[in-house]
């Protein structure tokens, strides 16, 4: 519909103030990974994303984005992140081409290259949020296409609108990304988020990381060559009460059970070492909040959920607010 | 989008004149089960299942639901249901987000609970349409979700919306709902549609009821205890087209083969057994109807089709008023 | 929501100026196969695609279709397929309601017609796209739809849509059908794409068609009796770069591994044999063009996409603007 570098005039139904982008606007052209962001370009995205959060509770069906349509070309089914970015869409008035198959795209089925099948996606919607199960496909996928891409996860590369939303919900919970400490418990060998959280975690000064896992799954050592080098202060432990009580964040995830082939003794000992219950809740401070990328099993124990401290289902709720914000912003700019 | 018990001022584009309701409304918070509507409920969803008519048929694109997003969780896969289900939304404006895979959703199958699943679903939509593989999933669902869930079948337990499309279709057919003759005819075991409709039909006056089955697939003791004790009159028959003659309805259904397992002889005698076909058409009155849930095989025979009297299809067109009455009730109320 | 005969006023969002059709218009109820079309009719289709180019390239969501449902009932996946057309829809401001594996419908899987499929569908929608697994399909559906039907691919039968793109893309890029010069080359024997291009080609006058194919797969005689019939020059080469040279149109395809069985040595010497490289390019004229169905292996190597008389992409995005038209034409009306 459009061309990428496009300039709009459209009546925005939010007041937009943007001072900090005054003469210091740039146009984001695509999501591929959590690292193409630096702290200003969150900051900018994270107000953004508010605006949109005023826009899902007040308005009934903003037109923001009508006239759009977004191609989710899903590789691999992810229902969940699926529904997220097709509800960001909807909010706003865009509408949506679905495909959950696209692996069984008789066309990749058949040997298209990626490229070629997104040459034919492009022609068909404006925008493209793509799912895939290998590592740098995103890239690929925008380096080709002429409309933004935004990556929804590929294999065990990258999924940066889950590091986005993380980071958002911590500065929407605790006011602040500077100067928080943050503990990250359960698989930290195997999870791409935490990996990612940690990167966007070092942009921001004098923030301090606790690791907290069984001893198969560590935080593995270029996360945390990566953390020294950038000034994070961080250290690992044994002991998540003692973890609990010191921090901002509790960011639990889950054990994951695939990882663990034949050996479910193993996995069985991981994953009832670190849990989240009552009584560490009882350790956390006031302000503190429990986080988890979800789905979870029991590794939260469901006795937290109606604590206000428990923020997992209010960040699943900011992954719609954080595609809302990052749809608008390829779609229409700031 | 909105809470549950929120109050509404918006246009209405189809003039209401709810007499009935005038000091004595109520919220429909979730549809679970046939049973949980009184009579003077299931008269009030029929006048607005015929508003719903005439929007249908005579405008472009109401509107009356933009800006509502309705999310069809699908555990199992049921096109035909969906697909009402969707149309009724679009019908009047609203937009879907469709899962039909729901079961294989990734958290699902990583074990994540219904619960925790809803929590999710709930903060990209503003309705829950469920249909589930498991007994009691809906009133699970509805219980978790703070917006309103319409149960579209779970397991061997519900599918309400069926009922209520079934009565609606009789009131609307035959003009009244006491007083009327009903005859059930096939496999009244096993399906769940006969065994609802009885239980509404309980709550008119004076209503007859004719079950005809083969012996394998006969009424069960409970419904037949509950008519008797709600006052219903009923009798069992073999003579179909005795039955036929006398009834305003001739409810057939199919002979389902999935329950016969390896006696397929078995089957093949059940499912010849009570045809409706011009024959039993020729006794049978003139204000009189045939319905059928569909799908269909050859228990009715096609040369009944073109018959005026054949209502199964604008019984099924009747599931969408049905759901559009529901949708628009369960998210702007009266 | 409205009868096939409708009469319609509206405002269309693009001048129209039919003079051809002034007094002469026709109702087009159908899309089943390519040859229903004449000249001029196909002409009339054309010149509404050109009207469809502009309002997707000019508007912000049109609002055309506003109002208007499709549904896509594909009994076997074309994923392709099925995102041009809702793209089309969505494009037009229409909705959409989807179903790609109706196949398993429960109600087709439970052993109901296509018939009374249709019946239902056709209560919840206004118009039907149908791809099917058996040639023959469309034309039933058509025959007990109320509303109209387009054959989205009907097994080994037509897929009128694609028939219709390929000659809109000739028309588009050469400027004429009349004495054009076309080199069909690749698997001639099996794609349905070459045979109804043949059919189609055969309306307009002196036009010669050139067969380039690997010995195993060559063009059938039914079509070479058709051409000869309707006077149509054709000649059989073994020489790509010489017809290449000649032609206004090389129409590639691809050679289909699944047609030769265990003889994977068959299928590697004839995908080998007639490539679209440099060289080929080199010869072709300055207003010739290459054009493909997609997917393509490498029959067509990528150094051919960047040269301008690679048409193959903006072929695939024509069908977007035919679809476009179809939807418009069976819906409103000229």
């Amino acid at each position: 519909l459009l061309s990428k570098n496009r300039i709009q005039c459209r009546a925005i139904e939010v007041q937009t103030n943007h001072t900090f982008l005054k003469g210091d606007k740039f146009q984001l052209e695509d999501v591929i990974e959590a690292q193409q962001f630096d702290r200003d370009t969150l900051s900018a995205i994270f107000k953004v994303a508010r605006e949109m959060e005023t826009i899902e509770k007040n308005s009934h069906g903003s037109q923001l984005l009508n006239g759009y349509l977004m191609a989710t070309l899903f590789y691999e089914p992810s229902t969940r992140t699926r529904l997220s970015f097709e509800s960001a869409m909807k909010r706003l008035g865009g509408e949506v081409l679905t495909t959950e198959n696209a692996r069984e795209f008789s066309s990749a089925a058949k040997g298209e290259t990626l490229e070629d099948s997104i040459r034919t996606v492009e022609g068909y919607s404006d925008i493209i949020v793509m799912r895939h199960f290998e590592s740098g496909a995103a890239r690929r996928a925008a380096m080709t296409a002429n409309i933004p891409v935004i990556n929804a996860g590929d294999g065990p590369g990258q999924h940066p609108t889950q590091a986005l939303l993380d980071m958002y919900t911590i500065e929407r919970e605790i006011g602040k990304l500077d100067g928080i400490k943050v503990g990250l418990v359960g698989d930290l060998a195997n999870g791409r988020t935490v990996r990612s959280l940690a990167y966007l975690l070092a942009k921001y000064d004098n923030v301090k990381v606790y690791f907290v896992s069984p001893q198969v799954v560590k935080m593995k050592e270029d996360i945390k060559e990566y953390l020294t080098m950038k000034g994070v202060k961080w250290e690992e432990s044994v002991d998540l009460k003692e973890v609990a009580s010191e921090c901002d964040v509790v960011y639990q995830t889950r054990i994951q059970k695939e990882r663990f082939g034949e050996r479910s003794d193993l996995y069985e000992e991981a994953r009832g070492k670190y849990i989240i219950d009552g009584e560490v809740l009882g350790v956390m401070q006031e302000h503190a909040i429990v986080m988890h990328p979800l789905p979870r099993l029991d590794e939260i124990r469901v006795e937290v959920d109606g604590d206000p401290r428990a923020a997992y289902f209010r960040q699943a709720k900011n992954g719609l607010y954080i595609r809302m914000a990052l749809l608008k912003l390829l779609l229409i700019g700031w």
